[in-house]
This record gives C-alpha cells, structure tokens and sequence, in this order.
C-alpha cells in the first residue's frame, strides 16, 4: 500500500513492527497520533526513550528498576531470606498483584531450553546458587511456569540449592479458578488429583 | 497494578491511550520495547515526532502530506478536472489501492452529523464549491462512507454543486465480493436490487 507521506509510512512501519501489531492497526494508531497535539506526541516520544535510558536491572534481584537496587529488594519489611524465583520481570507483577508474598525475588531472565540453545549458563542461576550458597536462606519458591521448560528450570534448580536450603518449595498444580472439570485439560486434571487435599469440614 | 518502575509505567500508560491496546496489550508492547536495543527506540521515538512535524494538508485537496502540494495533485498525468470527494486521508490511501482511479481528491476531513455537532460549515465543503466553481469540472465522484452521515453529507454536496457540474456520481451501493446473498442484510440487499444491471450474454 502506498502512503505518499514518508513519514506516515515510516511511523506505520514503526508500530507494525511491535508485536501483535498488523498493518491496518499500525495504521490506525499511526493516524491516531497524527490526529493528537503536538504535547501528546512528544510526552510519548520521551517515554520510550525514558524506558530505555532509566530501566535497569536491580543488582539484587535482577528486576527491573530505575534505581541501584529495585523498591522491593529495599523494602525493609520484606524477607531477604524467602526468595520467590521467577523467569521474567512481568512474573514479578503478577506475584506482586495478589498481594501476599513478603520475600524478596529473583529474576532468571529466561528459561533452560535446549531447542532455542538456552542452557543453564544463560540465565541468573549462578547468582541464585550465590545468594543462597550465603547461608540463612527460609525459603526459596520456585515459580516457573507451568510447561516443560518451566518444569525443567525449576528441577535443576532444586537440584542446585538442595545443599544449601532444605525448603524449596514449588506453587501449586491444579485448576484455576471458575474452572469447569469437564472441560480441563488431562495434565491439569491430573495435577489436580494428585495434589487433592483433605476437606476439613469441622 | 503497580510496576514499580516510573519510566516503564508511564511507556505502558501512553500505549494504553492509543485506541484498541488495553492494559495488558500495552504492558505487552512496553516490555517488548525494553528488550530493543537503543537504535531501535531511537528510530520509534523520531518517527513519533516526524510524523507531527514534517505531516501537513496539501493546500489543494487537503490530503496529508510532507510538501506544500501532495503528489497526487502534482501528478501531471492525473486530470484535474475530475475530483472524487472522500472523508478522510484513510480513504484517499482505501481508493489508490484499486489503482484505477486517475483524477484527484478533495478530502472533507469530516461529515455532516448533526448529532456531534458538525455543520457544513466545519468541514471542507466551501473549499470544494470554491474549486467547483472555477468551472471545467468533468466529474464529482462522492466518495463518503455508506452510512447516514456519508449519505447525507454526498446529499448535501451534490444539491450545492449540481450548478457548476452536470456530472456528479457517487460509488455503486450493492453487495460486496465474495458476500453470501443469505447473511447479506436488507438494506444492502435493497440497494444490490434497485441497482441491478442487465446482463450482457454475448
């Protein structure tokens, strides 16, 4: 499609590239932006360019911060010694949304997968072997997720830190909520049945 | 939801502000971002402040463009003379993709809607009766949108233009290619009916 405007079809190009972002959506936020004052335009201008010079990574935890070490990591009512190991900075939100862990985490940046050539050495767990190798670990959670290199990832962790902290513990298998059992998958289903706990019904 | 991070809150929010990209879409592309090298955020944050810089209204037909005068107006294979009125620059980019069309534009930025407070007198009408009236018009194509509004607004326009040109026309109404005539709707199915056109077997 010919846009006669070079600057049109370049930012188009821009948001096309983004992904989850086909051609006529790139084309409808490119038109958008167009259509806002010159304030709007610069204020998003900036916050990319923002995002890529302030964020960094903490030197704790390997979250991303804007500071040395991230809020949660300096938080003084948190738990050093209960870490939450997670594969990606967005796991962290999550965690952090529902509001009940009071540890500290620690960021992987990925996972171990042997098809895409990540092995153990590409993600942070030389550093997690180091924070705990330091002694007065609780508790380490291993959230991966749920899939084979998730599962992986964590068993080799466990592995790893078995020497040095006797609580590992791993977040619960089994049906989400507002699940309906005719409909869930064998290995969720399975999950589920191993993991049933006694109903304490008094 | 709390990101912790100022800069990277503030990427997501101005995401979330483009039309279409929710909360979770926006933290999605925010991310995405983080993960590009500088070049890559440097190029999108330019092409955002380009586009409101170098993008402005051809003085002739009122297209968007990065000159004085767009190229399609100062194509001298294009005929003048022949003006197909569309709403919006969206559909001059809509009409040049059929590749048949070999006259010039004149773009409304608008139509006539009563209901959001539109009047003639806040779109391009005047302009296009200004150019109407210089004379030597073939042909007025009126091209707006097949709703009540675009209905209206071609009504409007033709009533104002039909003493300077004996030759206004609007796009045929009927059914679209590849429709099926059992889900096609009434009015659809009115306008393919009165518009029938014999067929030639020979």
């Amino acid at each position: 499609m010919k846009y006669f405007v070079a600057p049109l079809a370049r930012l188009i190009d821009e948001f096309n590239k983004l992904p989850g972002i086909g051609k006529k959506s790139a084309q409808r936020l490119a038109f958008y932006v167009l259509s806002k004052d010159d304030a709007y335009v610069k204020n998003f201008s900036d916050a990319l360019l923002d995002v890529k010079q302030k964020v960094r990574f903490c030197e704790h935890c390997f979250n991303i911060t804007d500071k040395q070490v991230c809020d949660i990591c300096s938080d003084p009512k948190r738990n050093p010694n209960i870490i939450c190991v997670v594969e990606d900075p967005k796991d962290v939100i999550a965690m952090e949304s529902i509001g009940e862990f009071k540890g500290v985490y620690h960021v992987l940046h990925g996972v171990i997968s042997p098809l895409n050539e990540i092995g153990p050495d590409d993600i942070k767990i030389k550093e997690l072997v180091d924070k705990a190798a330091k002694g007065n670990i609780e508790e380490i959670i291993l959230a991966t997720n749920i899939n084979v290199e998730g599962e992986t990832t964590a068993m080799y962790i466990a592995k790893l830190l078995s020497g040095f902290c006797d609580n590992i513990t791993r977040l619960a298998n089994g049906l989400p909520v507002g699940s309906d059992i005719e409909y869930a998958d064998e290995g969720t289903l399975l999950n589920a049945f191993e993991g049933r706990r006694r109903v304490n019904a008094n």
